[in-house]
């Protein structure tokens, strides 16, 4: 049976670059490492975030911010690992933008920090469109979710540094074709790193962690501090 | 450590109360029963409703409104079961309002429709937050998503009419605890009925579908058309 497309409306975003790279420079003067990570609900952020503490515990310094619409229990989670963490609620908006991250940063003590997180929203429409002044943004995607997601949420894809495919000890139960991912990813950006991991089984976290070493030994001799 | 909570904006949501009120009556006297289905990226939404068409299509003439950021993957996978189908594409934004929902309707031909399903964005957000003019508010919640999610989005459980649990075959892997879930749900909204399924193995789908003729039976009744 035939279908029609209907384009019901074009979206106007409210321009935050000036506030982003200010907080960019900003943090970037201050030695600090700023990832923005982005999923959806229950794609295994808070996960991550809490391997990769225990994982690198020793050698930086790991501060997050965990933005929520409600709630606070990814930042307790958190908090429990011995992280800085400040929790920030989104008053019912679905995305981060650079002003409400500034806020985020100001409220918090980032001295001597090395990698601040932003734990975004769960969701892969609003905050792919803000600029919330980070050096890196990360996503992830779970298998659970499906191969099919870089067409239905291409500016995600797209504004991505790097794609972490979370879940893969769930693989053989899904039906995730790793090439059908990629082709889909390819359509939007041609060059983003794509690493698979599980952060229970812990399958793959050293690539990602190495990523990460790599990325702060680059940022800082961009920004001019020896490593 | 402790951590604080900082408020970072209001949500200012735009009024289109008036306009889903025309349309919900709109269908009504149609008799097109309107159900807006709810839920984050790869929750199962497209399944279920292909699942529903294969069972109930004898009984019902189903029509879908297919709501994507991008793509048309989803309609094209209902349109093979050949249900009446459109796509509507948000430009962009993370849910559908009841203005683009009443120009998606005005699009198809709905005569003789019993069921005409929406699936919103994926995204337990935005969608939330506006009355698209449907009869029942329907979300799927799936297993791989966690147990804390009515903690997280609490206005997407209090706003539903019906909660889908879904990917119940992977509850042996996953650490989804059906009482913690419960419990979270009834903050939000005490006497919301919540079923359990899989639409990859069929468990739990007979109660949904009794859920489904019960609520058409009731819509008829109340739209004083024979059932």
């Amino acid at each position: 049976m035939k279908y029609d497309i209907l384009e019901t409306r074009e979206r106007v975003t409210a321009d935050n670059t000036r506030e982003a790279a200010r907080l960019r420079e900003s943090m970037r003067s201050d030695g600090v490492f700023f990832i923005n990570l982005m999923a959806s609900p229950g794609a295994g952020k808070t996960t991550l975030l809490k391997r990769t503490i225990q994982a690198l515990g020793e050698e930086y310094r790991i501060a997050v911010m965990e933005a929520d619409v409600d709630s606070d229990v990814d930042a307790r989670a958190i908090s429990e690992l011995g992280a800085r963490v400040i929790q920030l609620h989104s008053g019912g908006l679905c995305h981060m933008d650079a002003d409400m991250t500034a806020r985020g940063a100001a409220a918090m003590d980032l001295s001597g920090v090395d990698i601040l997180f932003l734990e975004n929203i769960g969701n892969l429409v609003c905050p792919a469109e803000f600029d919330v002044g980070s050096h890196r943004r990360v996503m992830l995607l779970s298998v659970p979710e499906g191969d099919d997601k870089p067409l239905k949420y291409p500016l995600m894809f797209r504004v991505s540094d790097l794609l972490l495919v979370s879940k893969i000890d769930t693989l053989p139960i899904f039906d995730f074709q790793k090439e059908a991912l990629e082709a889909g990813v390819r359509t939007q950006n041609p060059k983003m790193p794509i690493l698979y991991l599980s952060a229970k089984t812990g399958e793959g976290l050293d690539a990602w962690l190495d990523w990460l070493r790599r990325e702060v030994r680059a940022f800082r001799t961009r920004a001019g501090k020896e490593d």
